[in-house]
């Protein structure tokens, strides 16, 4: 509890020194005001969080958070759970979309099991298990409050090794057989929102079963009862281990002031108990892209937060980071080399007057 | 006018068989069928265009099509047409948004003077010059149709001259004040839309000049009458140079089964145009991005095109297509390296049956 409690409370607001200097950087090179768009407000973003105008994003990592969750014993998930483990083993292989793309992007992958549901004997595996997946949450309490701090104080002990390592950049990414369900019960709960709104068919279920799915998270949060005031409490009764993993991702680089991108739709879970311990964490995050489950564009509504591209993706495992390091690296390599008014012989007020309505 | 016949005559249909081969590779990979969306649909369409299955873009080119519109006596633009010029010297320069994106995406950038106003002694830009800007549309036909024939006959001459030096994909980019009315005019006529739908501040107008902007362009279409069954009246009448420029280079794509990237709203005029003399050639064309112009989303409508990204960028240039090449080419490495269901250890029908619907 103290690594967490200290995390939250070493968490400072961005830099907004570096954010205006980066700003008037932009606005010196010859393009109309504010005419690169997201180019523009997530190397601005990037500033205020390293307090640095030029920043690197050379070495990247996508973590993914591994494990099982309790609730597919209530037929929320189109496949079984064995393969929560079995793609786990894929990650290590390097073979799944996120792996590939991982490589492709030269971004390392770090895959951790955070508990899943049987051994996973594996070197490539970082082994963090606090339980053989959690319990079914229309039974009981997914978790207890205890393991619910864990799970997010491990994702913290990771990310502050990684930044420590040297990682300029981390992404967010799970396997978890059941977790749109978790997510979506977390969306419900702690972002107000109804059911029907936050739940889809996740890797492929058919309507009758989307009505079962979402009448076990009703059920749920019936039983359970959590106080959405209290984003652990909520993590805890009807979330997932790899969510609070990732919770704790988010946490560390909010601290270690290092940028870190959020993936689809259960990364943003993850993201809004975050930012609901603490608000300044948002200002830390990156989106990437807007997930092709139902309820993604409520959470974002709820995060407050942008996503950069909709690639019409819902595979999941981390697969919209590689796409959000493309483009923030695009866009520093753009600040730090596109020309000047001057260099183009241009009157830099002619067109810094431009479009500054 | 006979390469134009010619290209348009040799213009034939996606080839299907690759493209159900290339979506049965994808449905053999360790992942929910679909869940990687875009990524799968814009290989699927790649495969449809080359006819291969396994394809590459290495060499990769953005033609920059740089010309003058008349209509900017109007003061319809935010920017002196001078702009165009030294915009066009930056280019050669290597110093704007789109030349440093393209150096980025290792892209080569290709600079044409399709129809600037005033010489261009520049051994870096390729003389096409078909006259010093175009007229004002207010006043006149912007160009005669022998001109709008021969600006996209130089469009085809150049893609053609690409694709035969070995460019696996070409993107389309311009540089043109004045453009984003022309681009609307079209917009307009050959989309059966409201001036009002269509038109927009470009590099930054106030609310006064976008009124003034409207009234042009519906003063321009009053005046010449062009006719919205036939395109290359339009583009003749109502459009530039650059426009008629890009809207070959589609043509050629599709004549050459060779995939081109389109930018922005501008672009999308041009790809319009092209759609419009042979509507196969859509199948030929891999979007980008969603330009901020609020024109560009009735354009896609009419198009028939979905964008991949939504940056918030109204740049110009071209600046859209290093992302498209970025996405292409993660794809297509995902598609090439990532794991089998048998090499996940997995029964493949399991998941294969998975979201069908």
């Amino acid at each position: 509890m103290n690594l967490l409690k200290e995390t939250l409370k070493s968490i400072s607001p961005n830099n907004l020194d570096a954010m205006k200097l980066t700003r008037e950087k932009w606005d010196s090179l010859v393009k109309p005001i504010g005419s690169l768009g997201q180019l523009e407000e997530i190397t601005i973003k990037l500033a205020g969080i390293t307090g640095n105008v030029h920043n690197k994003i050379d070495k990247k990592a996508i973590v993914v958070m591994c494990s099982d969750n309790g609730v597919v014993e209530e037929g929320v998930s189109s496949a079984p759970q064995i393969f929560t483990r079995l793609l786990t083993e894929s990650m290590a292989k390097g073979i799944t979309g996120v792996a590939t793309l991982g490589k492709f992007t030269n971004a390392d992958i770090k895959t951790v099991d955070i508990g899943l549901n049987g051994s996973m004997d594996n070197p490539k595996v970082i082994n963090k298990k606090i339980a053989n997946g959690t319990k079914n949450f229309t039974k009981t309490s997914a978790m207890t409050y205890e393991e619910g701090v864990k799970s997010i104080e491990i994702g913290i002990e990771i990310g502050d090794m990684l930044y420590n390592d040297g990682y300029d950049i981390l992404g967010t990414g799970e396997l978890g057989i059941g977790n749109t369900t978790t997510s979506a019960a977390i969306l419900s709960v702690l972002g107000g929102l109804d059911v029907d709104t936050v739940c889809g068919k996740g890797a492929g279920l058919t309507d009758e079963q989307l009505e079962n799915k979402k009448n076990v998270i009703l059920r749920g949060i019936e039983i359970n009862k959590p106080n959405r005031e209290e984003p652990i409490d909520v993590l805890s009764k009807v979330g997932g281990f790899d969510i609070g993993g990732m919770c704790g991702l988010f946490l560390s680089a909010a601290k270690n002031k290092k940028p870190i991108v959020m993936d689809g739709f259960i990364s943003s879970a993850a993201a809004l108990c975050a930012i609901k311990l603490n608000p300044l964490v948002k200002d830390y995050i990156i989106p990437s892209h807007l997930s092709d489950e139902p309820g993604a564009i409520s959470m974002m509504n709820v995060l407050g937060l942008k996503p950069l591209f909709n690639l019409e993706m819902r595979l999941g495992e981390g697969t919209g980071c590689p796409f959000a390091f493309q483009v923030l690296e695009s866009a520093l390599y753009t600040l730090e080399h596109m020309g000047t008014f001057s260099e183009a012989s241009i009157e830099s007020d002619v067109l810094v007057n431009i479009r500054e309505e």
